[in-house]
């Protein structure tokens, strides 16, 4: 499986895209909200650069895609106000596999734009022109000009790896890091993270002016162990799914052996080690949070003060549907688009069982740096 | 018609796509490789930068859209080789309008790339990190940073319009000028086009550097007459098949007395004038071209010196399909998609019967400038 040809959120707007069934994604985002405040003000504050180039890097396509972005944009016009001075030029990179669906984001920035102006003009602030790039292509590369950004954003995105690690032939009857997995598989998801994540840092250090900012988020957890229910319980009941059809012959079990979900959910601990390691940024904060599962399933109130999109909230949100908008480009390449629809229909029943008698959540690490002199 | 949200090339890979009939665009853009050679050499050697910017305007999806780019940095190469200097980064931005097909673009990304590299290094030369972006928006409003840019290179989009004119309605039966237009409709096509023009000179003026470069192409005329022959007959013919479908009923001529092109096809002296008038730009060259409505049905070699792509001159390429790639969009948000198949087939008829019979060619008009100091 090569993973940059493969790997993509759900793309469109319809039932099972990634843009109706990101609820999960946003309310992290919105928990990490005022790590990024921090960041772009003590960035702007500090070099108040006449054009401020912020990348939102693994966008994908959706309502989150421009949030980071338009918090970015009030954050510092509310600085421009304060500090009493001209609004800087906004370049804007966003940033994603060459798979995403960046025809729905350009289709909707008119409106975005729009929407941004007037509510920036309502907060009786002026704004500074904001020029929009779309930019394809692994962030396990170069992907910008040498010292050409000041603000670097990433949710979600980076417990995604490059590839599956090499290694893991013996991790049968699993598809991610479980209690089954041997100790080599555990082993080789480990290393190909510090692998992917050292490389990200080296090229966004090359990337990023000298005083410049990141803030990312990883799916998680807080465990020492690698195979920790807390982080690999969502995929373990996935990988029950896949086996049920394995025993009633609908899937090949040599296909399922082979199967193994390109990701790492690394703890703080792990995080902080790979950016000493690799030296280039230092380390603001360095936060866990956790967001449940069905978020928005329990009655839990809309988190109405980060200014999120109502209408998402609405409606037949299920973890199902979030890990469908995931996964499923992932699985029709493996095992084909025949069997995608059974699969998560089971994998519901399974979910909705668990989550009915247990304590189910996603752990999220988010780290602040800057980049070092 | 909001032409910024209608206007777009056929997207895709498909048999009506723009990617599959562009080969008249390919061979203009193959006409005008001088002009631009002479332009981003003298441009490197003058300015030597370290980072060098080369922005495509109306870039569409298709080959066409990576030869431009693809030859301007070979160029570069070249010239690195010769002058003993090390590469520049290359940050490369395509533009065109929200609904153009930027995802078939950045998925043939990685092989445009492989296929670039692989080229250079047979050459002997090196070649310097490339960063590719995407730009969504309308040229004739500012889409780049102030003083970013180097290299611009616009074929065969800036004949489109912003708009269709206002005041044209008394263009009943034809859909562009026509030799049968009234003097009122000529005006007020030609005054959109001085608008739209001297907009987009003078938000190019803000974001290309002093001493950079600028090469743009229009389908054009060499004749004073608005309603020439040369520029208008094409359109003129597709009336023709429309008006037929008038007269059975198909359409309603009410539709057909509403529906006008917005595109407006300049003489050199139009283009000239509008330059001047601006004065941020000193022209450097100014040639017209021609290329035949059947560039490569009549046995025609094949450019190879050009170095074009081979596969696409093979097949059924014909002028209709190349206007249907191209017009087809606002046809459809204008008369709905149910009479397209009939409207090409007629005019598909009334074409083959015409260059039959007469010389019928597109003419070009194209110009080099340098931003002034």
């Amino acid at each position: 499986m090569e993973v940059t040809q493969v790997l993509h959120m759900n793309g469109g707007s319809g039932e099972t895209s990634y843009a109706n069934n990101s609820l999960v994604q946003q309310k992290v985002i919105c928990l990490t909200k005022g790590m990024r405040e921090e960041a772009i003000s003590s960035l702007y504050r500090s070099m108040l650069p006449r054009s401020l180039a912020v990348a939102d890097l693994g966008c994908s396509s959706g309502p989150n895609t421009f949030f980071v972005i338009s918090e970015a944009i009030k954050s510092v016009e509310k600085l421009c106000r304060e500090l009493n001075h001209q609004s800087p030029e906004y370049q804007i990179y966003m940033n994603d596999l060459p798979g995403n669906d960046f025809n729905n984001i350009f289709k909707s920035l008119d409106s975005f734009k729009e929407k941004l102006c007037n509510e920036i003009i309502e907060a009786g602030h002026g704004i500074g022109s904001c020029f929009f790039n779309g930019v394809p292509g692994s962030f396990y590369g170069r992907i910008f000009p040498t010292k050409s950004l000041h603000f670097v954003h990433s949710s979600y995105s980076l417990m995604w790896l490059s590839k599956v690690p090499d290694g893991v032939e013996n991790n049968k009857g699993n598809i991610y890091m479980a209690s089954t997995s041997s100790l080599n598989v555990l082993k080789a998801y480990y290393e190909q993270y510090q692998k992917d994540f050292s490389l990200f840092l080296k090229c966004r250090a090359e990337e990023i002016v000298e005083g410049g900012r990141m803030v990312l988020t990883f799916l998680g957890r807080r465990s020492d162990d690698r195979s920790s229910k807390e982080c690999c319980y969502i995929w373990e009941l996935l990988a029950m799914a896949l086996n049920d059809m394995v025993s009633k012959g609908i899937i090949k079990e040599e296909q399922m052996d082979t199967f193994n979900i390109p990701q790492y959910t690394p703890s703080p601990s792990e995080v902080k080690f790979e950016v000493q390691k690799e030296g280039s940024f230092s380390i603001t904060s360095l936060e866990v949070t956790v967001v449940p599962w069905n978020a928005y399933d329990n009655g839990n109130a809309f988190d109405s003060e980060c200014g999120l999109s109502k209408s998402l909230s609405n409606g037949g949100y299920n973890v199902t549907k979030c890990m469908r908008a995931v996964a499923e480009p992932l699985l029709v390449s493996h095992f084909g688009e025949a069997i995608i629809e059974e699969v998560f229909s089971r994998y519901q029943q399974i979910l909705t069982e668990r989550m009915s008698k247990e304590k189910t959540e996603f752990v999220n690490v988010t780290i602040s740096m800057i980049r070092r002199a």
